[in-house]
């Protein structure tokens, strides 16, 4: 028995608590800024976002309590947004001990003033070590959403590190009958693949609001546009993986994640509003509250590549749906989709 | 303008009377043997099993006025399905004069007693050079469902064949603001990658099937499982792509063709009834009457697996998902998805 400090109860940090304590893991949850998620966890066990009763024993924090939650901690689970890595790589990261793992349900990209990317658990043990702190700054990466694993549906993800015996470890604590793992040591094709998922899947959704628009909301379905995006996805999505040095059989997570993102996510709300005509300041309106990762991500991925571009390293006709996705979010473009710019030629 | 003759008028074949008519070509639509169809579409236009009205000036024939349908036609267009290839090789092929150009709807895999694997237009090509005939026999695959087509939803194909110049005539044919075709001469890749769809959408609809039994068919769906079988299903067709000589980047046409089969298709009835627990026998019964082109591929392609592992070329392992559809089809298995044999270790 292990114990595990999740810290941010989110959704997906909370969910994990599922596979960890059918193993018999202690599992420490510590809020960051929702309390009443905590308080609800203490009086009944009920977490409010997640909409589901988290296994008996998982024990709530508040921050404020943190340094007991992380007393002992054999493994300290990252459950932030992407928008709170860096709060998390200024006030955790530092207090991990040595020895002591990091699994980060987090992922995504960071990019650099001259447009280069670099994957998160990279440049966080980049930036540890130059203060000379030794951290294992594992990933989760593949198609999970956080209620399905709550629900204990059949899941198969990926855990992505430096060191292949942690990564074993990592799996022999979290592995169940339903929670399936495998293991790669090609961070940069693992997190480059998930950290993509939601621009495409927004990029997906737009033909969901257009056949909204033609045939009405419960009208009859169309998914030749959809499979058109979808493949255009995985095929731009492969060609940054490969320019990131990943693997192409890594990349095949993508496809996965791609599929639960644009059926499970709420990226699908913002790209069908998107599809549907209205602009994205109309749509961001409409979807206050929601956390929409999308666009973050859409955006710094499309700078770097037009940054790219002007080096010769990347070009942006070879990623017309992605730039598509970014005028439309960063430039207030109209709807327009690049149909004929997926056309191509495969000698 | 040009005379496209479609030999064959199920509803592919018909649907491409769209584009066709669309760039104002002659269309001359032989039925093989569903007169109703022919006699519909002679009365009012109206294609019975497309369910939808074909453009204006569509010509429809008998198969006894074969003749007269191929006579100065500039494409010969086989649409049949991949039970009457066998057919159109015996009965079309040896007619098609030197020069004209045939293209494809139909995919397929030929297995031969040794267990080897050919696309049908390189088997089809060999043939008919040994016979002494040279024919261009090139071929339609990607995302694409025929009353999607006729709805001129937009589409986006691939055509592939061995001459490039060839390719880029037929596309100029058939190009429309709504059906983007994409060139390859990867025959192999293509081929493959499309013959393998159907046996990959049954396996992911087997989720829908579990889903269905456990939450009712109104009830909450999930897509945690459908997505780790979409992402298999990926994984596994694209050892096979290789393995047939095909390119990767032919092979996420793939990835967009199981999106569209998922859902347009009628594959799905077949794996959401075994996903339910039904066998194969009750599950064809239920269903009798749909054409089922999975069985047949899913089968001959496990088929040639099981064989190429003796002679050491491939590993069963590889395919844990075909394997178990094979085994729910062909050997009356009960249902028990793979799941841990999924997880795999990327170096």
């Amino acid at each position: 028995m292990s114990i595990i400090t999740v810290v941010g109860a989110g959704m997906m940090g909370s969910a994990m608590s599922f596979p960890a304590r059918d193993n018999g893991h202690e599992v420490r949850l510590v809020g960051i800024h929702n309390r009443e998620n905590i308080e609800s966890i203490r009086r009944n066990g009920y977490h409010p976002t997640l909409k589901r009763t988290l296994p008996e024993g998982v024990k709530a924090y508040h921050l404020d309590q943190l340094e007991e939650a992380m007393k002992d901690a054999d493994l300290i689970l990252c459950g932030v947004s992407s928008f709170g890595m860096e709060w998390f790589e200024e006030n955790i990261v530092p207090i991990v001990p040595e020895g002591i793992p990091v699994l980060s349900i987090t992922k995504g990209l960071e990019k650099d003033a001259a447009g280069n990317l670099t994957p998160f658990p990279e440049a966080i043990m980049r930036r540890a070590a130059e203060r000379g702190q030794k951290i294992c700054f594992n990933a989760v990466g593949g198609p999970v959403t956080s209620y399905e694993l709550a629900d204990r549906q059949q899941t198969h993800i990926c855990f992505c590190g430096e060191d292949a015996e942690i990564l074993k470890k990592l799996k022999s604590m979290f592995s169940t009958s339903y929670y399936h793992i495998s293991l790669t040591t090609d961070v940069a094709g693992l997190e480059t693949a998930v950290a993509m998922k939601n621009a495409y899947a927004l990029g997906v959704s737009l033909a969901v609001g257009i056949n909204n628009l033609e045939y009405g909301k419960d009208g009859m379905q169309h998914y030749n546009p959809q499979a058109a995006l979808f493949e255009q996805g995985v095929r731009e999505a492969g060609r940054i993986i490969s320019y990131m040095g990943g693997k192409q059989e890594t990349a095949m997570f993508f496809a996965g994640d791609l599929y639960v993102t644009i059926f499970g996510g709420r990226t699908r709300l913002l790209g069908t509003l998107l599809g549907e005509g209205k602009t994205f300041a109309e749509a961001k309106e409409m979807l206050s509250g929601i956390t929409l990762e999308s666009v973050a991500i859409a955006t710094r991925v499309a700078e770097a590549v037009r940054q790219m571009e002007k080096m010769g390293r990347l070009k942006c006709a070879d990623f017309p749906l992605l730039m598509h996705v970014d005028d439309l979010i960063s430039h207030g473009a109209k709807l327009a989709i690049p149909w004929e710019q997926f056309e191509t030629f495969i000698a």
